[in-house]
């Protein structure tokens, strides 16, 4: 392992949250938040005493890099981001246990957007600024921030192994040849769609702020809103325009790359993205179905129009609400679970299983249905026309167990708790899927703070492990990372 | 396809039906019960018109027979054996409504014990007997049976894939060289076991029929019981009897027949038996623990009594119950949740996704981890010192898929009925494992009754898709099989 390059490229991030907290600060100064303005000048102090030494000290090194070094690295960056984030949190007293503050600032980045606090609307403007801003920068990715805009003497290698280690699905496409030169692309992408989602909310009569929280939730597809209600009282036209880029925010973004490109005809080839359009429509559909007698006075469109907004939430694993789904007709809910676990696209911002990784599975089941009945015959998995390589499918298994396998265990552990098997399943999946809210006692109009200091890190650290794909996590847990080669 | 060998082998099947009705309707008769002597006579006569003229018309016929036949005739074999099985309890009016008999009959010859039935004690014995008894032989298998006490002109290969099909577990060993001599040790051991349980049972006071019914849901991992309170007015003694023998007969079958072999040795060599092991005794400690202080008044043997109970019956999918573990905290019900899940060793009669595919599951898992800090090796994964083929390891895989979806779509579908998400989850879990009893509204307390029409069937179905493990029912919807070759 290449400890010194490992500390120097964390130092970096530690110095870009210092960065990353100045517009908070400032927002808290105009607002003369001075215990806000305290806290975040306390911790950016902190950052620099920490990253600035470790930076000095680890800047003369070797470049080789590997994998392990990559997934260890993203591993580390996150949690100690994490853990120096909720920092301002606390300094302020805005959430006076440090435990709570590490759960909310690990649910901003990790994009979940589960929260403990049960009055959003009382803490100061520039901590809602910083909780939201976590979302938008865990949506695309910190690390995939840094090497997008900084020198990047580290080589290809370095990047590229960093790189497959944050960014969500079963593999990871470059658009063009040099990783750091998609990196930046996806980045303008994702801030121009930032700034027109702004745009639309800004037109709707919202405040600055409140469209600039409210539009990073969105693309980071995190959650975290500036009221109370969620989106409940917000006006039909911005609930409606938060579907539409919540949607979007989930898309693939090489899919942005072709449109750029002008190659239409190619997006509609994706398998994936067809598959996650059906899957709004059908599930949209379906709800609004099930719920237009129930629960809106018979109102098909109106029911639609919720149906739409919730269906466009949680598969995206924004987990924004306009109404309280927890409920709604256990058909309904069913739906809604299912889509919490597949989640978006592969290579977008939002979380779950993704996807283009249902799609393996399928194939793969098909495939070895078919197996039974011609043994002899070797079948590939093709996906948008061409043979898929079987590592990926084996990955991708590898990966459905360890997900299935967290999420029981995590749930049978934070049922020592004490509540319900329903609240602590939901709760688990709302966390390792990055979505925020679940049903019964963490359900949409609720908030985490039933669960116990213990079960709130742990909840927490698993907001993380979901958000990074649990792989570089796993790795910190196995022997041979740690053998010198 | 060979249809004439099929249909030949069908007929068999049925007229076995018939033969295996004949006891029930002796005690009927012994009992003076007129109702279910006619609904028995009537069953006979059925099954005698359809299957001899069947059998007489697909006599002649060549014997080319491979896995597409064998696992077709395999899932309709069980099909029509239900199908014609719920005929008694219908005619004789038990279960007034054809559908509930369907259902009431699956879960018998799936060793599921689930029932719709709220007042098991009003039933005519000779039906109690039926029921019980279709659990026996569905434990070890119709074809098992039919194979192993049969002239069997049919030839090795068409022993083996019908096997194969019916066997529980990832992969089918032969205890000898010839498949149909395996069958027979097979079934000698399963009912010499049984007899010891019955003879312990009526050591305990029961009468023979009571200690017959109970011992065929033992044997069979069913959990039919001829009480309403299942386990939990029997003394301590038959409980205990009960653990014991439930833990038997979920252990494989091959472990047995190494003990008559005297090879000691290699049958704690084996590490799906140590973990089954290891399974149930820090399960049954663990819910000890949680359950001692809250629901037996502080008393920790008496509580870890009823836990290795539940323990026993939960892992080896039976399905009995000494007290209402629905109430216990939410943790010792996580922990019977997951249980539910685990099942049974391979090769047993009971049910679940089987220890054997957990342990492959988890292997996987950790090879992967290893190959992406060395990719470039290869790595093999072994069992008891022996290198597995990795065709069993992507079947496992698959197996996992289809196991989990087939759980999800099945519970949202059952959702309409409005019931809650964890009823309808728990509920499913313990039809597909083969269980009995799930929680809340399908709790240990209750019964199946509360489900529509359309649910039930499909509940019914679903057992039996979860005793042939899915893919002899996956295989009738996919168009290979159908196709010429």
């Amino acid at each position: 392992m290449n400890y010194k390059l490992m500390g120097r490229f964390i130092a970096r991030i530690i110095l870009m949250e210092a960065l990353f907290l100045l517009p908070a600060l400032f927002i808290s100064l105009g607002y003369r938040e001075w215990n806000a303005v305290h806290g975040f000048l306390l911790t950016v102090a902190i950052a620099l005493a920490l990253g600035v030494p470790m930076y000095l000290f680890c800047r003369k090194t070797d470049l080789r890099f590997g994998v392990r070094e990559g997934m260890v690295c993203v591993s580390l960056s996150w949690l100690i981001m994490s853990l120096l984030g909720a920092l301002p949190f606390y300094f302020s007293g805005a959430i006076p246990r440090y435990i709570d503050a590490f759960f909310e600032t690990a649910s901003g980045f990790s994009t979940t957007g589960a929260s403990i606090l049960s009055d959003v609307e009382a803490l100061p403007k520039g901590m809602l600024y910083w909780r939201s801003f976590t979302h938008w920068v865990g949506g695309m990715g910190v690390l995939v921030f840094a090497l997008a805009f900084s020198s990047g003497e580290e080589g290809a290698g370095f990047t590229m192994h960093l790189l497959r280690a944050e960014s969500p699905g079963p593999d990871v496409g470059k658009l063009v040849p040099k990783m750091k030169q998609t990196a930046k692309i996806l980045y303008i992408i994702y801030i121009v769609l930032t700034v027109i989602n702004v745009i639309f909310l800004l037109w709707g009569g919202l405040s600055l702020l409140d469209s600039l929280c409210l539009g990073f939730g969105t693309a980071g597809t995190g959650g975290f809103g500036v009221r109370n209600d969620s989106f409940a009282s917000y006006s039909p036209y911005i609930q409606n325009v938060t579907t539409v880029f919540m949607l979007l925010f989930g898309i693939n973004f090489s899919c942005y790359f072709l449109l750029l490109m002008g190659q239409f005809k190619n997006i509609f080839k994706d398998g994936e993205l067809r598959l996650y359009l059906g899957i709004f429509a059908g599930a949209a559909l379906l709800i609004g179905l099930n719920t237009f007698q129930r629960n809106f006075n018979g109102d098909f469109w109106e029911a639609l129009r919720h149906s739409a907004f919730q269906v466009s939430s949680l598969l995206t694993t924004t987990g924004y609400s306009t109404v309280d789904f927890d409920a709604w007709h256990s058909f309904s809910k069913g739906i809604l679970l299912v889509l919490m676990m597949v989640g978006a696209c592969a290579g977008s911002t939002g979380g779950g299983f993704k996807v283009a990784r249902v799609m393996i599975i399928f194939k793969n089941l098909r495939r070895n249905i078919r197996q039974v009945v011609n043994p002899r015959k070797v079948m590939a998995i093709r996906n948008n026309g061409k043979v898929m390589d079987e590592k990926v499918i084996t990955n991708t298994n590898a990966y459905f167990a360890a997900y299935i396998l967290i999420t029981v265990i995590v749930a049978l552990v934070i049922g020592l708790d004490g509540q319900t098997v329903e609240t602590n399943l939901s709760a688990v999946i709302a966390c390792i899927n990055n979505i925020g809210p679940g049903f019964h006692a963490v359900g949409p109009m609720c908030n985490y703070s039933i669960y116990s200091d213990f079960s709130t890190a742990l909840l927490g650290l698993v907001m993380l492990v979901g958000r990074l794909e649990i792989f570089p996590f796993l790795i910190l847990f196995s022997r041979s990372t740690w053998k010198r080669k």
